[in-house]
């Protein structure tokens, strides 16, 4: 998917939210694990109640490797489906990998081409061979970590480094020379909501994929405020507030529900880019 | 495993070999093609031929999951023959892996609880919380990412922190707060073994995983020189240069030989501490 189909799209569906598939089995509903797939069973009643309301979905891939084969395979089918049924939804394989470069290769076979996500997030500590394997695919995208939302992230992201710079600023900074708006993004946590305006300064026009926002406790607004650009340029991710909403037969329709609560309110922050 | 019997592997093996099984299914032998499992078998006859030479065994889960299910499947085979066969084995998940602590957890269960790995390749990006979820378990090991051997790693990992102290150096420090040289290794490249003794200087009785000797270019003697300590602390993989020394019929006999050969080696450079 192109910046200008993504931009096109949260623009016709007046939200620009992504809906983090964290599926855990110990979480979903006790009648859907019955079925064979429970995961993508799951997966599946979440995506037909919410695809309307969000631009993009986002398996966190820990939660599926958890289940050993099984779990893979829920993946494949939940990828499966959302490119099939709904071609328009930007999918995130949450992965957080990177290795060198031969390894990165690897990974960006498993989730750019033969799952065919739109993109993989990525870790920047191993530097550009471990990144750029992942640029290979036309359209596709890198999510590089830069600042993310959890208390570790002042161990080693915000260490300064001497010349008033911090760690994932320099990595903003120089990972802006191996990718490019079209084809990388960055993670940052919305609970650092004023650090946007930093941010902005060095990657002013690149998606930002927000996660934090909700159940981490960050502010929508203060991220549109502080990260918005004339193409939104954010992607904000809410996970368990969503899929979690209801542990009944009605999930899928509570899901529905919280979702459309969060859409409603994009919709009003976006109303001066329609 | 723990620190002591790992310690009295390599001196009866007198080996401090981890052998990586980085198992690319377009270079190995054809006639394994025809298996149902290729990759499995090939890591089989390879495990079988060598596993007296070394201490170690660590395949890198990007080369699984580039095959799907089907290569999901070949590892969790791999990792229960070393298992039921050689369990004297430490074996390594090499994964790189680090997210939230929630979504670490799911990742520990993966790979030290229901695959059973010994330890894992843990990446320090995300701090704390995505580290220590991997300490929960009695007698497993986090590998912990510090300096590596590609070109990327002067990208980020080396930057100085203007109190002449670079990011590797203050993950390495901050870290030993977390774990202890009973559950916590480091990886160290090999390419830059001169360095070493900085390292030792920050954590003297950590184990250290050293990649990059062989293709990577790296010397074993300047490993152990600079590296080595009264308890051998030192786990140095080699991948490549073992498992592709043949694509014939006789790829696991010539596998044992290039073994043998690191094994004399270091049986040498072991003699200090038999």
């Amino acid at each position: 998917m192109t910046r200008k189909e993504l931009f096109e799209n949260i623009k016709q569906k007046k939200s620009f939210l992504c809906i983090g598939l964290d599926t855990d089995i110990t979480k979903i509903p006790p009648h859907l694990l019955h079925t064979e797939y429970p995961i993508f069973e799951f997966n599946k009643h979440i995506i037909d109640a919410t695809h309307d309301l969000c631009v993009s979905y986002k398996p966190n891939i820990a939660f599926y490797e958890t289940e050993g084969v099984k779990g893979w395979i829920s993946l494949e089918k939940t990828i499966d489906y959302i490119n099939k049924n709904y071609p328009q939804i930007f999918t995130i394989a949450d992965a957080k990998r990177g290795d060198i470069g031969n390894t990165s290769k690897m990974y960006a076979k498993a989730f750019l081409e033969k799952m065919d996500f739109d993109s993989i997030t990525v870790a920047p500590y191993m530097g550009e061979d471990s990144i750029t394997p992942f640029f290979e695919y036309k359209n596709k995208w890198v999510i590089l970590l830069a600042l993310t939302s959890n208390k570790g992230a002042s161990d080693f992201q915000t260490l300064s480094l001497g010349d008033n710079k911090q760690v994932f600023q320099q990595i903003l900074e120089t990972s802006q020379k191996w990718g490019n708006p079209e084809n990388m993004m960055y993670v940052v946590g919305a609970t650092k909501a004023e650090m946007l305006t930093e941010i902005r300064k060095i990657v002013p026009d690149n998606f930002l994929l927000i996660p934090g926002v909700g159940a981490q406790g960050g502010s929508l607004q203060d991220v549109v405020k502080y990260g918005m650009n004339k193409e939104c340029g954010l992607l904000v991710n809410s996970s368990r507030g969503i899929i979690y909403a209801s542990n009944e037969k009605d999930f899928a329709e509570k899901a529905r529900m919280e979702a459309e609560k969060l859409q409603k309110e994009m919709e009003k922050l976006l109303t001066p880019l329609l």
